[in-house]
């Protein structure tokens, strides 16, 4: 374990929204995920005859439709964070082990082709629907795994996992505890660091063009919205880009920004 | 006006919110909108000096520093509406007046060289948070109009201005009562319509290349992520197409969708 060390990979915190996964798409992923280990299953009588069929054909282990409970709306809203969208659905189950920055690396073939392999990484972004919708793009362009610090993300339940409908179940989330060090162990492992800026003076496609022609791998990391990248986390970028926008408003919401540089990205990479 | 009269532009319709904008960068744009005619400015003790100072320079009309309220906290959080994001900083003023589809087209220049003039058509997209990254990625695209229906979008005012971080003040909004009827006027002036359709068989890239070269007029049409378009508003398209993702989630939230496709749009329009 000795590798390790530097990276204290940890598993996701105590959920402070009680670790409850609620709405349709959200659930129905979770239930088919082999990966989960249902706790509890719940839905509104209007939904539960709907959700019986999800758990007989759920790949969640322990799923049994006899598990299912039904309960009254007040009962449900009470167990959920106040104004969940819960859509009559909600389920917790044991959190999903997560891999680290090692694991990672080793499982990834050498890049060929047209292709870019891109992983995604997160500075101080802390909004759930801002990451849950992050996750859902990336899940769309095919990026192999999403870090994000341990300290100050929120839990991957609730109102993430909610606006990330499903992605959760199919992205690689990466908690560390110091990100310039994730950022070192990827760049030794042949990738380039790219960070989104809207003060940069080069525009990602321009860059994406010039320096990052396929095959390779790409590093895209976003800071938050109104205080962009930290110092130290620029400091460990190879290139900073900015999107080509104009006009008065020239900046993006982040999970907007994020979804048109992963779309760039991808955009050469057919596969 | 009888050549209005197929169109029943509205102003916005009286806000369940209050009419508060609120949220520093929502706030600090209203004030430099000159045409904005402003009621009330709110503030916490903390943040007064630097409103005052905003209102020293605001271009709105009838903007004085002597009309800020400073309030304590408890009374500001019970003006707005709960759970409200204010950031210390509140006003109200008079709804903007809002042009029609004749305003628009009677303002456009012929487009030239590489320019496509773009419109955003938002068909049943009703969550505030939604419209409003939606609206900031239309402002930093360069988009030219965001039309919507009239009933069943929430104000321009609250969540909606507080996520749209200040573009309510820089883009065209147009309420219409028929979408189908818009578009038809908009087809009429030389708009292509373009609707988003993740079930479509085209991608977007494809389409823009081979049938919407510059210089040239597209509507960009975006359903609702659950229901897509409505069968009419489809009907009326042009063109549909979808956007080039991959991977077990496929489809984007509809504000990443917007942006990625706007982004497409503009690539090869440098203006």
């Amino acid at each position: 374990m000795a590798k390790k060390n530097y990276q204290h990979t940890r598993t996701a915190p105590a959920s402070a929204d009680g670790g409850w996964i609620y709405g349709r798409h959200a659930v129905r992923a979770a239930l088919a995920n082999p990966a989960r280990q249902l706790r509890r299953v719940l839905a509104l009588q209007e939904n539960a005859e709907e959700v019986r069929g999800w758990l007989k054909s759920a790949q969640a282990g322990n799923a049994d439709p006899g598990q299912l409970e039904v309960l009254a709306k007040p009962a449900l809203d009470a167990l959920l964070p106040r104004a969940a969208v819960h859509q009559g659905v909600a389920l917790s189950t044991e959190p999903l082990d997560t891999p680290d920055i090692d694991d990672l690396i080793d499982g990834l073939p050498e890049p060929t082709g047209t292709e870019r392999q891109i992983v995604l990484l997160l500075d101080q972004i802390t909004d759930p629907q801002n990451i849950g919708a992050i996750l859902r793009s990336a899940a769309a362009f095919g990026v192999r795994a999403v870090v994000m610090p341990d300290h100050g993300t929120p839990p991957v339940t609730g109102s993430l996992a909610k606006a990330a409908s499903g992605a959760v179940e199919h992205v690689a989330l990466i908690r560390v505890v110091n990100l310039s060090r994730a950022i070192e162990r990827l760049q030794a492992a042949g990738f380039w660091c790219v960070g989104l800026d809207s003060g940069a003076e080069q525009n990602l496609p321009d860059l994406a063009a010039a320096s990052l022609a396929p095959p390779g791998r790409v590093v895209l990391v976003l800071g938050a919205e109104d205080t962009g990248l930290r110092r130290l986390t620029r400091a460990h970028c190879d290139f900073v880009a900015k999107l080509p926008t104009k006009g008065a408003i020239a900046s993006l919401n982040v999970s907007n920004a994020a979804a048109v540089a992963l779309y760039e990205l991808a955009r050469n990479n057919p596969s």
